[in-house]
């Protein structure tokens, strides 16, 4: 079999690390910072904090951010860090200014639009400048990836743009920070992690180090998710998350997603569901599905965390589910049985092509049916 | 837990790829190299091979090498590389080659004798010139690393020399270059790569993604190093060793090694038993004595590979030593019963306090006594 790997972002992990932030940054020898995060930082005093402790070397706070980044974001973000001559990006936040800082950092080198790289009609040339990422949840792995998911809401389209200058220079991985996430995006970000684990591990383009990553990452998930759940405040059970979503970014970083992500995009788009809760709506019947893949890796991979097979663990997934309050059927999500054949078409994405059982929209409207 | 990881090498991974590797030169835009190798190498051929695969990318071949390189082969080497004003260094072999052209690739920057970093007297710059290594056995790593194991005869030391320019820009793993490994060097660079695995995970600066890695990469050695000991030309398992290799590398590389890699330094030295021969010597042992460690790491570990607990692996490790003519007593190894004081004494080295448990002088004599 035949891999390539590479993984350049330097991570630093632990409880309060954030604290370090001085020193990490005069090391790097950086100066005139911009702070990107969502509004709620900016407001409840997060945002401040992170100023205190770069002592000056951030100088600029960008929050006018949405929950799935649009285009207009970050257009308007990198015009901040042109007019202000700003030397790094510190992104604080979920996957959203995660990766609405990553485009940021490099279209702010040119004079376009984001919208001609998220069109495919023009790619990044290296040109950019370095990026610290900071997430305060456990679920994108963004902080390790060379992807940002993107939404044109004037063409209603939301899809990853990959460059390898959106791998940031350092990530720092602070379990504190996801403290305060409330129980729904616990549970919805939880399990983006599983996704990313899962479907890193049967990617058609899977890979030894990141399928032991994978194994490893969804372990912990299975583990500690409902912990932390339960009790926000459960910080090894936070702990334990946080090195999950961390590790499952590394797991599916180079696989790439496959089948519930490509479903994910229209339910978040159309019917609003939050990324994780998005991909976990079709995760147990990809899981089923994909089990029956002639190389029997699903099985083995459920297996090896405890499980009687692959079966067995979708009913696990399941479970979590409902007991997490996820949205589990068409009724939940708000999709009309009428709307399941456009629902199927929108799922044709790329990353469906990575799947290790061949989905097309006939299997598609199917699998959609089933969730009665 | 707090921790940190980086791993800034790229990996090529796959059967022929060495054959790639013109392609790999000019992506990279590499001119005028150096080949460092064995000197069996450069008579067999497979260095010639090498330089026309390289369609005339690399110049010059250095071959003057002995096994456990010397202080002296280092400086040779960046004498050869300053003088052809060389632009970049391909290593070709074992650890031995690999590990001289990382030292001579930071050297040839300056004009002093590597003996005064091996003594820790100087530490380098960041001024390299970039290297590539093309790992010939499964064992050492050293191919995503960022230290080179030197020996200085004139004071009879052989001590890891680290640096951040020590980690190839490239590693290319090419399973097909190791099917001419004879089988006793089969068996103690597989032994190695156990080692690295066992110790990495064991260690007290042990980390997560180096713990999956870990986890990993032991179960392929269990699982094949036999398999290729028998057979040499099975090629499944050389390819699966050279995953556990190159694996083992990544997960020992920033936990470094511990009691067993300590002990192996004058095992070697003294007594001449080839690196991997002698980290095993002293393995089984170490496995049994880190079980007590009061984490419960070892069994669990041992647990997931299928073990009943980390006696369990020991004995596995014990009876892979026997069955493929591993060396295994005092006897065996020519250590008399007189000596055993000073081979405690100087495997009293840094490695050492890695070790999840405490082990001093007495114990060292305690654990070799035990070696009839
Ligand atoms: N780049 C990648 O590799 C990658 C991978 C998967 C998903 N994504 C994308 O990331 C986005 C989703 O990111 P996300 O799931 O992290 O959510 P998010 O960033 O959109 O945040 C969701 C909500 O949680 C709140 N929040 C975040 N951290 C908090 C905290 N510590 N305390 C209280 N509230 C907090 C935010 O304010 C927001 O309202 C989507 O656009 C998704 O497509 C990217
Ligand atoms: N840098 C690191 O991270 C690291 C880690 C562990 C060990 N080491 C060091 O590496 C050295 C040992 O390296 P090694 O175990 O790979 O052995 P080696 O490089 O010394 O080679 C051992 C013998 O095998 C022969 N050989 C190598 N490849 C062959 C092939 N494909 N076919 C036929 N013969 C082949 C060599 O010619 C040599 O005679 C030691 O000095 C050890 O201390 C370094
Ligand atoms: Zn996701
Ligand atoms: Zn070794």
């Amino acid at each position: 079999m035949d891999w390539f790997y590479k993984q350049p972002v330097k991570i630093i992990f632990g409880i309060d690390k954030v604290k370090d932030l001085y020193n990490i940054l005069k090391d790097l020898n950086y100066k005139n910072g911009l702070l990107v995060c969502g509004p709620s930082f900016a407001e409840n005093g997060a945002a401040e904090k992170i100023l205190d402790y770069s002592k000056g070397l951030i100088t600029k706070i960008f929050s006018n951010i949405v929950p799935n980044p649009t285009v207009d974001n970050v257009d308007n973000c990198a015009d901040v860090i042109r007019k202000n001559n700003i030397g790094f990006v510190l992104a604080l936040g979920g996957g959203s200014p995660i990766d609405c800082a990553k485009a940021a950092a490099s279209l702010c080198k040119t004079e376009d639009s984001i919208v001609l790289y998220h069109n495919q009609e023009k790619k990044f040339g290296k040109e950019h400048i370095p990026l610290i990422a900071v997430p305060t949840t456990s679920g994108t792995g963004s902080e390790v990836t060379a992807v940002s998911v993107l939404t044109n809401p004037h063409i209603g389209r939301k899809a990853p743009l990959a460059s390898e200058n959106f791998y940031p220079e350092y990530a720092i991985v602070d379990p504190t920070l996801t403290l305060t996430v409330p129980k729904q995006i616990t549970a919805s970000t939880g399990l983006d992690v599983l996704s990313h684990a899962l479907e890193g591990f049967w990617s058609k383009d899977h890979q030894p180090i990141c399928d032991a990553l994978a194994l490893h990452a969804a372990s912990l998930v299975f583990k500690y998710l409902e912990k932390a759940y339960i009790n926000g405040e459960d910080i090894e059970a936070r702990e334990k998350m946080s090195e999950a979503s961390l590790i499952a970014g590394l797991a599916f970083g180079l696989p790439k997603t496959t089948g519930s992500h490509a479903c994910s995009f229209p339910l978040t788009n159309i019917y609003k569901l939050p990324h994780g809760e998005a991909c976990a709506f079709t995760l147990d019947y990809f899981t089923r599905i994909n089990a029956e893949a002639e190389d029997g890796r699903v099985n083995d991979f459920a297996k090896q965390l405890g499980f009687k097979d692959a079966n067995d663990m979708a009913d696990r997934i399941k479970e979590l589910k409902f007991s997490m309050n996820m949205k589990v059927s068409l009724q939940d999500a708000g999709i009309r049985d009428e709307e399941v054949e456009t629902l199927a078409e929108l799922s044709i994405h790329p990353n469906l092509l990575n799947n290790p059982v061949k989905m097309e929209k006939k299997d598609l409207i199917e699998m959609f049916r089933s969730f009665k």
